[in-house]
């Protein structure tokens, strides 16, 4: 796997928080990220799937939550994850017109993994997050199928490409190529450390509102660029979330929310077209699909304990952005339609970030 | 179509509300409704299509809200309608794990009628609402296809069956047989007279909690029956209202959280496994996708007005939920399991209702 | 403490599960309630005080959550609750215009014992829940002072009266009296037997919905009295549900919600302008303000054992309500307005409950 | 009235929009603000209040909606408020432990001026926001007096002082003196130019965080003060945002939502302690409380026109905050602790913003 060129090798720390060693999602144990990138002429889409750890989600149910900073999405699943507070499948992230494929692969994965399904147990709820790749995707030819969605699920591993690729393939961010990013932060606590990590699939924003650390890039861009390609910001962000802090539902919403400090130091004004998503879960409770004798018991951190991991949140979601950002590659795509990648402007304009 | 024998043929009414000419759903001005039924062996399932209006929803959506009673449940595409507060497609009703195709079959309709969507426009948000029919049919191997859906959404008509037909089909209602049922009431004010109507595909409740206008038929039934077939409840129940009454979102979502009298009434404790979700429009304004010129200017009623509507819902709902009772029929399905419709015991034990 | 006629004397039961020893909110062990009664002439208005556990509720907070179900009210306390999951305080009922009066003698109640907050630690969240007696009680004239808060807080007990009193003194139901019922269920689950208790402050309804056990007695009672005094329901009604149950407050959320199962079931359509608030806290789990060197241990029950408590918070709500209407006793009230007891109109029209 | 310096005589523009006339919240036509100061010794806290309209507002109430960003709050009235979609009394902002007094006031001031409240019509919902001045303030002593209230609530008027005033007297703000600060946008769109203002009461944040328009100030503070007294953050801010944008409260939700961005790019990681909620309202519509014989017309805008709003409310509580900042004077209070103000450090270690 070809090595990137990430934020911090630009020389740049988002934040005071230390990040873990892969500086990834993954860097929460169990966590493991797959891609299918399907990159030709009009077809720029894909899928991500992550899995939330490496046992059997649905007889081991992991505490997750959902946060909607813009609903204009189609994110499928938060209804039972708000109800129930779990996560028991692997989650996907593609483009808006194939959620219906992918939750069916979904379903048909998590089927013949637990044949009780339907049978002596209830159903099962797929989580599919989407954003909207219609500039550069030919979004209405539904270019996503199920062995797309197969491929995804069964090839995840720790280390994982960012930027144009698998449901990236096709997104935009600030005006610019988008895509897959990650990044994570340890948070001491007294019992422990833990980790929290972020994915983002970015395709939200318009390039006069870029900040980079405080630095307002998005406006010098502009006046290197002198041409304006600016459309209406239609786009959208999923988040993910992940952490081994052992949190109830309810201390995990608290956290993910924070995500959207992180979006907005990056230049987010969370505009109407912009369907913004966020899903958590923690690693640090296993919930059994089938009930035990005995209390379940469920250990979580004071809620005095909360603030670092609201700093980490942000910061991780931050970096994550900017790490979609530049490390995403050119994309000329649907009838010609382009956007470059903010490595090759940075390097036209001979710009130092 | 069969002239089925509903509940008021029974004798009974519920309320104190003037039903609509059709005592449906269809009440409602521009609403029609469409049935695929797929019955065969352990195949007892299908789709049933809520058409709210007779124009193009995607250019003229309506003022739209969900509700969830019990989150244990898929449907899909509340997210935004809670963010934008319209219904942009047809609704589809259908089982648990069939929703990807679902949903993916009405992008595909939305598409081929709206060249528009995924290139000049954004895309477009399904709404797909799900029961689990596992006792009766073979759920696991994903029975609707595309053209079955595709045949509910263009055969929809004001007049439709109730019982075990589209994605009743295969469904039980306490204990017995059930699926969809519809009623409506007619609400007088001052300003005119509107009409609001449910249709229900019910899924819910074990044979005891069962009470009609009152009357505790369930424990009736249980003691002449002599025998118990009663799982735990991991059914569901989807409720769709349409109203043609001039109402904001928020005065929707107000009215539509009424159903849960209705569905009490009928004596559900609204049970773990049970997904409870309602899904409302008003046909009252139509809101255009294209932005016009001036400001939209929307009617709604005052709230002084509301308490009609709210007790037209109950009513409405608590109609349906014994409309899909009563006119079912007895279903043998997946390994022979089966459920007796309401009917026929009423009948064997020389029951009158 | 006068012995009470309730509705179980009555030969009637609600639902199939057992109740507690006392058939009340105290029969969760810790949980006790005070009244304070101001009834003369135009002033007929009180406070209900639940205190949640013996000890000190600031210093071990409880589990805790509420649920809206009509928002027409002015609860206070909520937000916090919602972000945190703890009741940090004893519950206050009250009239409407005398939430200030309450919220801030609770206040100096809270400060008097926790001489910490506002200096070495925060502030401090009063739950102060509220009803509007203005057609019995002259509730512009806020009887309501600090030394009737202070007292019915300090004097407490296992033992209360039920009806016209405490918060209850003014209140209506079903147009007749109603005012404070309470009633509890008994759990039994596998790793023990937990209880549910319910406290209603009833003020809600019109006559022709009022059912009992499935009768409809208020039809029947308004054939009676050949009179007409139902005025539009203006009412509300506050539920406080308590419960030993190891639950989190995503649970307990889910279980008091299936309160309105139980108001339903006595003929409550919801009305507009009827604000209905439910407060739900376990006394499980006591959490630490100080936080603790080592994560927290919360026991939950398991998801597939939360149907006996679904069942049995809608059968003690149901109880209560109805426990507060046949103990409520005649009340002449403001400008001579007054109310009859359900219990003097069954024996004036020789009526059997 | 003293003229203050604010951020723009600094020469320091926040985001691209077109202030108002005043900038200030009450460039919103109808809108007043009035304070009352009370600093002496160990007493430093106050009251602001906000009048939506200059009529009965009562009798003629505006769309309004609130939003929660952290609930660590004991805001009051938020429940009717999201049910009904209405303002219908003045906003008052005080200490967290005045609340209790700041209703009841309220309340008597909405009496007085409406005989009918509690004769013939229902009770009134009195809101009030609050912060936690305990730092500076004798929180504890409860020195908010019912005559405190009333001077703020009839003394309001279009020009108001910012910074350590009112309800900010003893607020902090990255650690630095915070309080009362306030900005405002025009939005123009094709059918009219609209305003939108914003006040905040800041109380909230850490000084290493502090932005301003993207410079770290807050660390280049701390380099120079060479000391730390960053206790952690247990503040709060309250924002109020006005509009004259015809919207639904659905609408005017989603406007709102957008003020976290304008709060993270001041540096807010929106922590634990700091109750964070935004209550907005529209002065476009009147909502009569009596009904009318006729439907109600709302003007609102298309979805589509929403993205002006959503950045101009960024932009406009951002710059309120540090308005707030810019604005402060250094206080002494309790026990003798002190804030410094942003101003004097800025000329003592001459830094230049």
């Amino acid at each position: 796997m070809e090595k990137q060129k990430r934020l911090r090798d630009y020389g740049i720390k988002i934040g005071s928080m230390e990040t873990g060693a892969l500086n990834s999602i993954t860097d929460v144990e169990g966590v493991t990220v797959g891609h299918v990138t399907l990159s030709e002429g009009n077809m720029q889409t894909g899928v991500t799937a992550i899995l939330p750890h490496q046992g059997n989600t649905f007889k081991e149910k992991l505490i997750a939550s959902s946060h909607v900073i813009n609903g204009f999405g189609k994110t499928m699943g938060t209804i039972q994850m708000e109800e129930l507070g779990v996560l028991e499948t692997p989650i996907l992230l593609t483009n808006t017109l194939s959620i219906g494929t992918a939750a069916d692969t979904l379903i048909q994965y998590m089927l013949r993994n637990n044949p009780e399904i339907g049978r002596t147990t209830g159903t099962v709820n797929p989580i599919v997050g989407e954003c909207n790749d219609m500039l550069l995707n030919d979004v209405r030819a539904q270019h996503v199928k199920e062995e797309h969605v197969l491929y995804a699920l069964q090839n995840t591993s720790t280390e994982f490409q960012e930027g144009s690729v698998g449901a990236g393939t096709g997104m935009l961010c600030y005006s610019l190529k988008g895509g897959i990013g990650t990044s994570s932060r340890h948070i001491p606590l007294e019992h422990g450390t833990y980790s929290i990590g972020a994915l983002v699939l970015s395709n939200f924003g318009i390039l006069r509102d870029l900040m980079i650390n405080g630095r307002a890039i998005g406006q010098e861009l502009k006046e290197a660029l002198l041409k304006s390609w600016e459309e209406k910001d239609k786009g959208s962000v999923m988040i993910i979330v992940a952490t081994d802090l052992p949190v109830s539902e309810r201390q995990l919403n608290r956290i993910i929310k924070r995500s959207v400090a992180g979006l907005s130091r990056t230049g987010s004004i969370i505009t109407h077209g912009s369907g913004e998503v966020v899903i958590g879960f923690s690693t640090a409770t296993k919930i059994p699909h089938d009930k035990p004798a005995d209390c379940l018991t469920i250990p979580t951190i004071h809620e005095e304990d909360m603030d670092l991991a609201f700093r980490a949140v942000g910061e991780a979601v931050e970096e994550a952005v900017l790490n979609s950002l530049v490390t995403a590659t050119h994309v000329i795509g649907r009838d010609g339609n382009e956007r470059p990648a903010l490595k090759d402007l940075l390097k036209e304009f001979n710009i130092n970030l």
